[in-house]
């Protein structure tokens, strides 16, 4: 028995997860090639911009027979409401609620991206959005990136690290802190997190320590190793997964999070770090800035797996369909 | 013979409305599955926003074995003008007519979403977009929504009064004024005023007498019972079709049906209104405003037809297509 | 061996442009109708707007078996950098290398549209924007209009004057610019221009001095005419090509291009022009303003040859696809 929707890494176990990623590497290596998505409509609904998640699940849809119809909230639709309960006078013309009891009669499932308001992270967590939409919806719900939660990146960061290093027990693996310009949002962290402790990964998170992660809104941190140093790095950690986000600690202080930052502007991926950990791989689920969180010469070089982590969207995102939809 | 284009209900007499709708159930009760459009493609032109009319659409086509090509007007297009005969320099950099003479020789029909601008009655009655269209156009033009007509939801509408009471003579509708913060188009009232009169529905107007609608804009209002009061309505009204629009009288002045408005704002369908009229079932549109327009208690109740309603737009507007564009 | 991409008329020489018109005008007749893209996804990547060029691509994909991504940039996407070796701390999230190493793991092709920023003729004539995805992409780039050209416009206008003439050769052509509020691109006037003197044709250009083309940004403007007055043109001109472009003399200077304009309101294409050329069959490659640019009495009569441009767009299209996606 499966759960209806796809939201969080940690709705899932180890086995069900793994048992996605292999169904990817078999669409990946092309051994598979069902079309599970026959005489299927998929929305694909967007309340925040997007390039890989989009184009990658609308191949996705089409190469599994289906028709994908990709909707940006708010620009050539209606913007939606998803409070409960409340009078509905601002510009917000639909609830989601009736979105999605009209969406379920015309589409077999409905992909979501909704990104948090990085104002209140007792709100962000609740995933207001997505589990307005998983409450109404008697179909699928997949997560596309939400407030907390990007479980698509996760199995494709995994899928990586699978190929990459033959397995993912004991991969040593350090989630990286980069300066970058902007609050961003904690999804990739926090799924890549929960999906490496349950693969088995040998975790540090390198933060300054208003970014570690707190367990309150992540139990697996507990199995995690957090330094505050570059130099505290293992010399034989195999990945460096760069990423920036938003300071737990300041989450509803946006300007000293903004300002208390300006400090770690060397907290960037370049040929430094790695004289700290030679042999070490990178990764990243981009969008990322080069020359701010990692440098050109790091970019372009062969130890830069970003680019197999975009590709593996695309299978991850089949096995993910195939699964829940078909 | 059928006329080229699909506008306005007001077009078409009962026989050739009531095919349309005989077609629709066929298409969905699943006995009718034919590919009309097969190669052909539709474009889908909108100067303003939308979901349902857009995936319906787009869905319907595909279905029926095209290909449908959503366009948004002045977003990654250009913005169009459309009056005739004066120099071009304002931010519209392509005329109605050029589009229409490049679109035609691309596409087999166009379908059409052009809203009014609410501020001169005789201007938006005289349907300057899609006239424009119209006469340009040697292929066909299907009206999605212009400034006074919506005849896809009109028909939706009526084949949902048909399900639902088994049959439309002498059926009790109320068309019932609710409060709304905006102004909005007289398009949906006005198509399902026409068609709701043509079927032999028992129509009852209920509005503040400023927002009643005068027989220069729509002739059939002279077989139509206006109430200015919700205690007015008849107690065994079968349906109530929820919706707010501008009001006539005040077209020009947009600051006043505003402000005058706002001691209306008790006119939302809840349970005190169905007191009266305890019975009825409930019609509306969508999108629609939740505690402004319609109580969540009500709206969440079986007595809700709109979700219907916006199933039945997929099938109406196949039949559209198979009867126009094939 | 043909190139990887198709940026520019002036990478090909005549008997390789010919040969793509001929597939072209193939298609036109119905004579040809292979499937080259089945199974391959294309993407079209548009910084700018587009209605003509969107859509006679995404029909010319399919129409040949594939699958068009429509994807505009900045809006429901990213906003991409493509300055090398800077910081990104702009509002540009995503280096254009890094779309195009996702991008090509994704699509067998790419088709961009990114217009100049008409500040400095040297970095526009540099195309900043196609040379660094053609630089970094190992599929084939297609230009959908770039600062400086646009090549599927002049094929399609090529093979428009040889559908109206029977040949190229010694056509009489007048490149006619005319007034518009706005400065625009140079594109379709170089691309037309190279390709005119290219296939033979005995080019006027006939502007006011301020925007003659200088030697140094298309050197077949040196076996081109040029008149400063619309008398000046030749009575048996057998074509006008109406057009308006920024003036290369002042191309720094915006306010002083568009003030000095001011006193070239007359340059329209008025049945007064066609006293002087009066056999004169008009192009433009759309959109145009009415009269602003050609009066209407022009555009409405049987001399406008702009909509068989525009419909030939689609069969060059597939000429070009055909022949550097296959």
């Amino acid at each position: 028995m499966r759960p209806k929707d796809f939201i969080s890494i940690s709705d899932f176990d180890r086995d069900f997860l793994d048992d996605l990623i292999t169904t990817a590497a078999k669409y990946k290596s092309g051994k598979f090639d069902n079309k599970p998505l026959k005489n299927k409509d998929i929305a694909l609904l967007f309340f925040n911009p997007s390039l890989r998640t989009r184009i990658s699940f609308e191949l996705a849809i089409k190469q599994l027979g289906g028709s994908p119809s990709t909707i940006g909230v708010g620009g050539q639709t209606w913007n939606l409401e998803w409070r409960s309960g409340i009078p509905m006078d601002s510009d917000r013309a639909e609830h989601v609620i009736d979105a999605v009891r009209v969406l379920e009669r015309y589409y077999q499932a409905l992909c979501i991206r909704a990104f948090p308001e990085l104002q209140d992270i007792k709100v962000d967590a609740s995933e207001p959005i997505l589990s307005a939409f998983a409450k109404h919806s008697k179909n699928p719900i997949i997560n596309m990136e939400s407030c907390i939660s990007h479980p698509c990146q996760a199995l494709a960061d995994i899928m990586t690290v699978r190929e990459v290093a033959g397995k993912t027990n004991k991969v040593k693996v350090a989630l990286f802190w980069t300066y970058h310009p902007r609050r961003l949002p904690l999804a990739v962290t926090l799924s890549f997190l929960s999906a490496a402790v349950k693969f088995g990964c040998d975790l540090t998170v390198c933060a300054p320590e208003e970014y570690f992660i707190p367990s309150e809104i992540c139990s697996e941190t507990k199995k995690v190793k957090f330094v505050s140093n570059p130099s505290d790095l293992d010399k034989d950690t195999q990945i460096i997964y760069a990423k920036s986000w938003s300071s737990p600690k300041l989450y509803s202080q946006a300007d000293q999070d903004l300002s208390g930052r300006q400090r770690y502007k060397d907290r960037i991926v370049n040929s430094n770090l790695l004289k700290i950990a030679q042999q070490a791989k990178i990764m990243h689920c981009m969008p990322f800035r080069r020359n701010v969180e990692i440098t050109d010469e790091v970019a372009d070089s062969d130890s830069n797996l970003m680019y197999q982590q975009a590709e593996n969207r695309l299978y991850v995102q089949k096995a993910v369909l195939n699964k829940f939809v078909s």
